[in-house]
């Protein structure tokens, strides 16, 4: 049964529909520049699943209220400032089917709007005095630049394991999944036990998300990013992690060569992606994936059932079926 | 006389030296690549004039606590933060004739450690219920990314007026001067006018810096930043925006001709200095300046004297004075 994001709204469907007008004029400016550009940022809207996050967990925990707004406009506005600013990072041309910011408006002018999206940010919390939420998102975005700063730290040495694999991957992925569940939870309850396991099970299906998004790189022809671009990158993802621990000393100076010296012909980089599936990376990686997700369902069944429950399970089920 | 910068931070030297101290550690982090970079920006340290107006202004207001130091590392961090952007944005290869973080470690990392140290700052503040301190400082971020926009939306069009550009210097540089004092007097005081007039006061002194900023283009050889940069990336300064005003039809369109399409041209670029110290822009942006610095100590001088009065007033002296 595939999965549709908009029953999963369903208990939330108001508000998300107020928050997209909200967000829009939080981030509004006398520059016109500046208007052209976050209009544009607006349009090319994903799937919206941060705010789906904050809006849910807080009508789990309580209700929800204006702070549960601002809470969830904080996490876009400041996550968007660092998707303008990875746009001058990854160098990408798309991003979501559309050029990139960058592409259109060169680096310059990205860096600067992020720096400006981020700022609307942090004056819409510190005029609400909304200092839990602030702290909860300020420490995700440094758990983010840290687990990405690591991430390049290990591609240049290609010593990565296990370990670190998923150290990175919860600070540069689940830190963010889990400071949205944790700003909802905030905005409706003082609570300290009740944020701390929705902080948990965001964290949960954070790094699940990650480990589906590194599984993309071995072979889905529905989704938008390139086969092999984590390979290409030089990024060692745990199918393939998994796969060098357990090779011969011979395939494993083949493929280490590949990837540092032969990384840019697809031929090669397909025959990387051949070796980690015959080794069973694939299998290893997807059995992992769901041990996140099982322990996830054990924190959210906790919880009393009820539509937004179910909701939130949706999107569990979401991170691990969704094509792309 | 020329002005000595350790004689004017003699009244808050030792605040200065524990400042220093201070500072590296907030930068700390466990990401070995990431105490590296900091490391090095530690080192590349410039004259600390932010520090030194946050901790003279609040001498000046008040008794120096340990909220003045958190406001003096919350500025050093954002400020550090935006030059790490800056150094994507202005794909400058020196800065403070290092190689800039940009040259040695690729945008990829300069952009990651930029929201890291951002990160840092806000995690400072928020920790320590520094909101005031935040708000002022979230503002001239807001304002000083707005600045910067605005001047790129202008330099496309080459449509700029003086209004404009004072509008655009007050944004890009002296709001972040001003937010130096306002944080330095908001550690020490809740007396609203006293911060207002002391924000204020940071503001004429911004203007100043900037306007004197914009003049070294014209013509300074003990400055590291070529000659005729500004010329060059197509922003029109004061003395331009003056000269360009008085100028016959044919100058002016001759002027525009070379800005828009010559600018990469020594040559071309020497003839608009010229064109624009015969007209007299050098002496009018001079006196504009001036007239800002004479607002400033006029502001100063109703706060009665004090050695620290003193060094604020050499600070002042040392904006117009210095050689670089």
């Amino acid at each position: 049964m595939a999965i549709n994001i908009e029953e999963i709204q369903a208990p939330i469907a108001q508000e998300m529909q107020d928050f997209e007008e909200k967000f829009r004029v939080s981030m509004k400016s006398k520059v016109l520049l500046l208007d052209k550009i976050t209009n544009y940022i607006v349009k090319r809207k994903g799937k919206q699943l941060r705010p789906m996050f904050v809006f849910l967990t807080a009508k789990l925990c309580g209700e929800i209220n204006d702070a549960t707004f601002r809470g969830a406009a904080l996490i876009e506005l400041l996550h968007t400032a660092t998707l303008v600013h990875d746009d001058v990072v990854d160098e990408s041309n798309y991003r979501r089917g559309f050029f990139s910011i960058n592409a259109l408006w060169k680096n310059k002018i990205a860096v600067l709007v992020g720096d400006y999206l981020l700022s609307k940010g942090l004056l819409l919390s510190v005029h609400n005095g909304d200092f839990k939420l602030l702290e909860i998102v300020s420490d995700a975005v440094r758990e983010m630049s840290e687990g990405e700063l690591l991430q390049l730290e290990k591609a240049r040495r290609l010593d990565i394991n296990e370990e670190v694999y998923f150290e990175i991957i919860r600070s540069k992925t689940a830190s963010l999944i889990s400071s949205c569940c944790g700003v909802g939870a905030s905005s409706v309850t003082t609570d300290v036990d009740i944020i701390k396991k929705i902080r948990l099970f965001g964290e949960k299906v954070g790094i699940a998300f990650q480990i589906k998004d590194d599984l993309f790189d071995y072979g889905n022809e529905e989704i938008g990013k390139p086969l092999g671009i984590d390979i290409k990158e030089k990024k060692m993802t745990l199918p393939l992690i998994y796969a060098l621990n357990r090779a011969t000393w011979l395939d494993k100076r083949r493929i280490i060569f590949i990837i540092k010296n032969q990384s840019h012909k697809s031929k090669k980089v397909n025959e990387v992606i051949e070796f980690v599936k015959s080794s069973g990376g694939i299998e290893y990686t997807t059995n992992k994936m769901n041990h996140y997700i099982n322990e996830a369902l054990e924190i959210l069944h906790s919880f009393p059932l009820s539509p937004t429950r179910d909701s939130l399970e949706g999107l569990l089920r979401y991170t691990i079926e969704r094509k792309k």
